[in-house]
């Protein structure tokens, strides 16, 4: 049965209050009457329908609307960022980030702390990720916020439906249930608590910033141990029939040929990877191989011999940027995409890494009659997944504003 | 601006009707009440809804719903198949393939005709899509039926904004204005005549049997010389920003790393295309292997020799399954597909690649829990494409019934 809509009265209202919303967040504030015109709702029951979001906090009315040349101009309508909030985290292998954003997707909290995850239970990750979580609500929930939701980014297939872990291959975890893990140890209640794979996570957060230039088709591309892949295609997240797509650090592009420990050989990650890159860039014994030194220290060195002319770490990024170009070109056929967006490690490399990469997929596609592709570094740091979080647990008020109950005045 | 929805009282209407019309489709004929409970429509206003798509020969109420125990039992209403067709064409390398379907995708006129497309000039190639629809339009009005829009698949880059084959490498056409070069030909009118690639038509085909499954995610991959993809995501087509998504036969997995046309070495075309295959099963010299006889004629005998215990050709198809493996395996991880159908020549070995490549992909995905893949052979044949073409010419009735004027009663 598909979901009813329709002539019922209540239904109507909601599909209207929710086109208002998404309207003013893809289109930014505008007045009731160009409101009314552009959506095709009547201007009468504008009237109601922007007092019910108003009710809510989901919308103001504020200064007047200076794009009308002609008569009295009408009040801007516009998000209220007060009404909603959500909240993203995500565990990544060493640190724990948490992204709070109001409705119009303005950072409200934010925070990084590092976390030592594969060392830890799935217990102690859970009760540290509790336990940020008790903290953020409650702070947020004293100025005033209201948070709807928390959906937790992880590096590894997640089951949206379940709140399952079902294989983190990089903490050795399987099917654990940590939705469960953490909401069993929160004191603060909250409605809706997720888990969702941190790449496609990512994504959204990039989509989010790149539907400003008309974006909506991108890929990201996660630079870490693993490379791994979320698909926003034609401006919604690809997920697949599992929710397991965008696994693209297995295309068979080492020209080595070697082992990966996903069973196969010759996988694109054993090459760009980081594990891939480092023993590119140095030799064996070399610290910056060392797997018990900090990974920022090592990445520090990398970029330090870099920039004073070490040929061993030039060459050895170089043939990275070769790896990179090749895959990207690949992904490039099969999904068309306007932006490919490294993350990652990948950034700290613009000119080594990123340039070089762009240049190889343009010059490589093989649709190259007007088809724009480009090939860009993140911009958001170690809060991508995060903030898509955030994005994500939001994005029920969008379908459905009448889910929160109208504040107290 | 957004399109115009809302409580304007057409637009409503419009989407209403096409509201009804899609819930007939996707879930079969039912009475006036549960129509009404299941979209939320009112009863009241689905008497004229349904009256104005009656009135343009969409819909028609028959017999009683038996799925009714108590009561009066309801008239069933229904597609009616009478009131719109769309039809779907394929300019293939070696046939011309044409069908009509109606409003239920019964198929109502059906052809394919042997066409030795590279030999001719593009003048000529449209000189006879315009007689073959000229003639199917004459046939299907004298019929009564109500042909809405043409949908022309093509092996290369179309361009659906502007009518434009960008690219057909296989045939050497570059930048052809196709819609123009069979429009000015035709004498027989009708509204919409569009350009699509021929791979992603099929997969819009594949997709409206396999919906009947649950059947929502789908790769569709074709078997010719070069091998192309279209995308099924969610249900609904993945284009790419341009257009161009599924360009899959260029994964770098040959193992003999030859050269491609596309400029690149090593290409999974090289390796599971037809003149892969045909190099693979039989020796330089071979009749097999001669590019003036007849394709068919090549696969027939091929198809005996693997009957018949030849090792040659069994080894040879024994690593071209190997291949489909590999190159579908690396679909499956990032695409993550419930089903992949196979089409073009490797439907003519079901024993010796479909099912040995269905074995490897669902052996080697990374992700193995409860994940479903399959890999089935296409039952369409040469039709595929125009069936795609068919429905997508038809998918406009759907998204507003009202685009049709009422019949003259």
């Amino acid at each position: 049965m598909s979901t009813p809509r329709g002539t019922d009265p209540a239904a109507m209202r909601r599909a209207n209050m929710a086109l208002i919303l998404r309207h003013l967040r893809d289109h930014g504030g505008r007045s009731r009457a160009r409101l009314a015109g552009e959506t095709g709702l009547s201007k009468a029951s504008m009237t109601t329908l922007i007092a019910e979001l108003e009710a809510r906090g989901l919308v103001a009315e504020g200064e007047p609307d200076r794009e009308r040349g002609i008569g009295r101009p009408g009040l801007l309508v516009d998000l209220d960022g007060v009404g909603a909030c959500g909240i993203g985290v995500e565990v990544s292998l060493d640190y724990l980030s948490m992204i709070a954003l109001d409705l119009t997707g303005s950072v409200i909290r934010e925070t990084v702390r590092p976390l030592n995850t594969p060392a830890l239970s799935v217990g102690e990750v859970a009760q540290r990720v509790a336990r940020l979580l008790d903290d953020t609500l409650v702070s947020l929930r004293t100025s005033g916020a209201r948070p709807v939701g928390v959906t937790i980014g992880m590096p590894g297939f997640t089951d949206a439906d379940t709140g399952f872990l079902r294989s983190a291959p990089n903490l050795g975890w399987k099917d654990v249930a940590f939705v469960h893990e953490v909401t069993s140890r929160m004191n603060e209640p909250i409605a809706q608590v997720r888990v969702q794979n941190d790449a496609k996570l990512a994504a959204i957060a990039q989509h989010a910033l790149a539907k400003a230039d008309g974006v909506q088709d991108l890929v990201y591309v996660t630079g870490d141990v693993g490379i791994g892949g979320g698909i926003i295609a034609g401006g919604a997240l690809m997920t697949g029939v599992s929710g397991f797509s965008g696994e693209i650090g297995h295309l068979r592009l080492d020209p080595w040929n070697r082992p990966c420990p996903c069973g196969r050989t010759g996988c694109w990650e054993r090459w760009v990877g980081l594990d891939g890159m480092f023993e590119l860039v140095a030799d064996e014994g070399d610290p910056v191989r060392d797997p018990s030194v900090d990974i920022e220290e090592r990445l520090r060195e990398v970029h330090r011999r870099v920039e004073t002319g070490d040929e061993h770490a030039r060459a050895g990024l170089a043939s990275v940027a070769q790896g990179l170009g090749e895959g990207l070109s690949v992904i490039a056929d099969v999904l068309n995409p306007a932006r490919i967006v490294l993350g990652g490690y990948f950034t700290w490399f613009p000119e080594e890494l990123v340039v070089p990469a762009d240049a190889y997929v343009r010059a490589s596609r093989l649709n190259t009659f007007g088809d724009k592709v480009s090939v860009v570094a993140s911009t958001l740091g170690l809060t991508a997944a995060a903030r898509g979080g955030a994005h994500d647990a939001l994005a029920g008020v969008f379908l459905d504003p009448t889910s929160l109950e109208p504040a107290v005045a």
